[in-house]
């Protein structure tokens, strides 16, 4: 449902055009000082309207703490992060609201709920994840404090790597009214060895769920990934000697649990469903149809997607992190 | 931890050179017809000793079913079901129990618990899959009994496709005490549209986390899947007509929910880690040594994860059509 | 944690005296009308202020819907309330940030977390009890759509019955700085046959964790309750006959199950801890302290526990009732 | 469902009459010395036949260890335990089929699943404790390796105390073809302050579901229990002085959080409703029957309640110490 997470658990909520998006997060340690100043950046990160290659829609986003801090301090209790929702154009919606647009969760929210708030895409929109990256914030902090730390960058766009290749790539596609699609990797150094669990609680596992979880990721890979499909293992094993591991294939992780190596994680982000071209659809009484997305969207979502996939990789590890001292008596 | 599923919630147990391994199904449907017959060739299809491409051991693995079963029929109570361990080559690994072998989780075992049953991998071992198995024959049961049916190819192996190259590169593999890795299709037709929860709970998130859950899988893609980041999307998105979608880019899940059309779901399997040659290791002491692992091992998983990875798109399916019912007034 | 409920979920935040408190609901069924004039009578009747029986705080407690309604409609997605807090008297509290208050949660607050927000009782305040009703009332206005009807009075207060004995020892407790327990008793109409799981997830288990997880509450029972402790089998056993059930010992729950009859439950309830006379306790450097909880506190809390008490039943009932669905084909 | 537990999680199955009976734990820490001589003392205790107070059947019920064990010490993986029925007299419930047994769990299953396994009450007999007493026997080892003892004891049996009055009464009914109820006590010395969630998941609410959820109880409560509806809150507090708590009035449990104190609970346990004297019921067609439940019942469930009620209150607190552990940093 929209709960993430066993031991730091958050619950998310709010459409793109409802009153309010935000998020809930229980089983944050106690005692760890925190105010909106630690998560407002986060937020700026992922906001839009930052430079031509994203979408030119202002959103200011303001977080705002309700609960679960007294005196600059986490008590334990529930933190409730409040984004009240501004610069909605609802009216561009209007038009659609009885056609499914291509490459959207518009046809199977309906066929699942027999009802969608069609504004902006409702809960299926990309403001949706301002929820996870709040939190995401709240949980860095927490695991920077113990030497963890994560970070992403986008590997490629439409398969090309290099800033500037990157950016002519997705500018092309945004004067063609069209989107590209690329890959992001998120790493975190820092993890101690041990975190996991070995069968259906793989470390692993619950990255692949946190990541597929973000709406467009179409792929996950951990370490070398697809990669060691084509390989020996001879060649794919990492060797151990008392210095450590002398390669990273296993991406950090081996049987579901962290070796203690850097954590990597890459991800396959499809291009913007949101198009200005013209493309085949049907009506909400099943005729053909024609539909052009109008609006202010991202070329390329890959940019964008970064903090909200460290986000997601910070939630997992705080879970595991968390989980792990049971073991301690 | 060793649970899986909400609905149709499963949990196994057991060592490869324990006593037994099982699991325990809750939550399956009353009324059912069941009995071992079911169960039973699925169990047929995972096991060695098939073919001079899988490992030559001979495990029987015959499963009785201890409750939840009467007069031939389920009747919504736990379904127990019991695999005795034979055939356990437990002198093997007792040469091995202060050596670390490569590629495997016996040193995040240790890390992670600080203790660890050695023999044949203990919970990690390959045998873990046997409950998953029992359990996705009886989840695939039912689903048949909906119009939903689940099958697995091999994709490719090192790189090669066609029965003949595959079998040769794995013979290659085996002769040089060596493994190879390869990649696995899985897919499900029949599925209702309106299955999976639009935010953590993606339909394609609980796929991923499914896939990546099993040992030796590296990568998981949905659809197109890493092929997205190297196109427009005006060639990404699926057009819908009156007569359905006219391509399956999405893998049948769109916004997290089902679609309608067929699920594909693809994962990249690594080379087996037991393997012949010489490998640098440390030893519990931490000292470097030098390991061969010997014993009667798969020179390439990707044929034996089949019945696996069906068994896991099983019951990630029956517990997604069981939730949808909440819906149902 | 603060999450209740696995298909109709709650998860509730707030201090006292914090910003503002609240609750939300994932899960609840798409297409049921839903406005805050659905919930705001609920939170009207949980508010205090309103007879002299009763704490004269007056708080006004506006309930906000943030998402999750559409068009007047529910649509399936989270749905968040909020309530800000005014008429916060922190300034009563201020006194008491060393002291331990007997009979409240100030002791083992500072045991668990190391800190806590001692402003009028924080997150261990009846106004936790805010999120509950609000989400009770979404529920309820469900449950009535299904012919279930819940409703709770005071079974008696300091061992006396009937109205005007009730009033007069409370003013009586009242007038002598001091506060009198007493007992509740809750009821469901209309509920059908079949809910509740049988072992550890009975109707009744979940009904007494239900109850038990309010503040104040002490002791649970189901039907004859404690007087089951004095009978015979064959008083206490409900004959059936074809007409229906001859009496209701069971209190509507047989083997964890609901039968059809009436639901039938009680609950013990403290006196309030809070009272002006003098009490021992000790402060935070752990001297010994006498201390007069001032404030404007309820000289019985039972009357004021009854929609908060209504709210865990709708809660506990549309959670099986949505669980019992995934039985039907 | 049938799972109990988030961090030492227990599935139970088995019916009365079917295979074997048994329990998967998941999450013991790892380290500790386990074997079936650990276990096999509390199945003895909680095992008919051994006096004439009780039912004579004779169950050997001989638990084995499958998983989870290695060189005499818990692994951190699955333990599951194995006992398999004999004796089972399932020709006694054949004539039983189609009659609802008053006060069982008959009627309602049937309404439930539409399909219920009759011999011996399947599912809803008491034996399904047998996995509940073994995986308690699990949970006290450990509890005591940290200081923490629980016991429980007959209060009173049919209004009665004193072991001879019990006695009689016992014997009088069972003479009289009848049953009696009575009340129990558990308690537990030695726990920590600190267990326990403020809200939802108070230990008390945890501990009010537990006993719930074992068939025959129908009334729950802690410390004072329902006494405190008739006291004043200058009688109820407990007072708090340097040296301690003056009383424990709250049963070790302040605000859903353990104080430190005795924890102290109580339970109504209904007559055993299996009895010689004839009762009014329905058949499975409708109409109007006569029944007289013939077979090897207990006179009184009281007695053979207490393991498995102390099992119940074992499993909530190891439960509550592993989740405390992680606020450790």
């Amino acid at each position: 449902m929209n709960t993430f997470g066993t031991n730091f658990r958050i619950t998310t909520f709010g459409e793109s055009h409802g009153a309010a998006l935000g998020v809930v997060i229980d089983g944050c340690p106690p005692g760890m000082t925190l105010s909106e100043s630690d998560i407002q950046p986060a937020l700026d990160r992922r906001k839009p309207g930052t430079s031509p290659l994203v979408s030119p829609r202002q959103e200011s986003d303001r977080v705002e703490i309700l609960s679960g801090v007294f005196d600059g301090k986490t008590t334990g209790t529930p933190i409730a992060l409040l984004v009240r929702n501004h610069d909605a154009h609802s009216h561009d919606y209007e038009k659609m609201k009885n056609l499914f647009r291509p490459g959207h969760a518009d046809f199977t929210f309906q066929q699942k709920y027999g009802i969608r708030d069609y504004r902006g895409g409702g809960r299926s929109s990309g403001r949706e994840t301002i929820g996870r990256v709040a939190a995401g914030a709240v949980a860095e902090k927490y695991l920077t404090s113990l030497g963890i730390t994560i970070k992403g960058h986008v590997v490629s766009v439409h398969g090309k790597t290099g800033a500037q290749e990157i950016e002519s790539e997705i500018l092309a596609a945004k004067n063609a009214g069209d989107s590209v699609g690329g890959i992001a990797e998120i790493t975190a150094k820092g993890c101690p060895a041990g975190l996991g669990d070995p069968v259906f609680g793989k470390l692993d596992a619950a990255i692949a769920g946190a990541m597929m979880g973000i709406g467009a990721v179409k792929g996950v890979e951990i370490g070398a990934g697809f990669a060691v499909a084509g390989r020996f293992g001879s060649e794919n094993n990492d060797p151990i000697t008392k210095s450590g591991f002398l390669s990273n294939n296993a991406g950090g992780i081996l049987g579901g649990i962290s070796s203690g190596q850097e954590i990597v994680v890459r991800i396959a982000v499809k291009p913007t469903a949101s198009i200005a071209k013209p493309q085949k659809t049907i009506d909400a009484g099943g005729n053909d149809a024609s539909i052009t997305v109008k609006g202010r969207h991202d070329p390329c979502i890959v940019p964008r997607i970064i903090p909200v996939a460290e986000a997601m990789l910070a939630l997992v590890l705080i879970d595991a992190v968390l989980e792990q001292r049971k073991y301690r008596e």
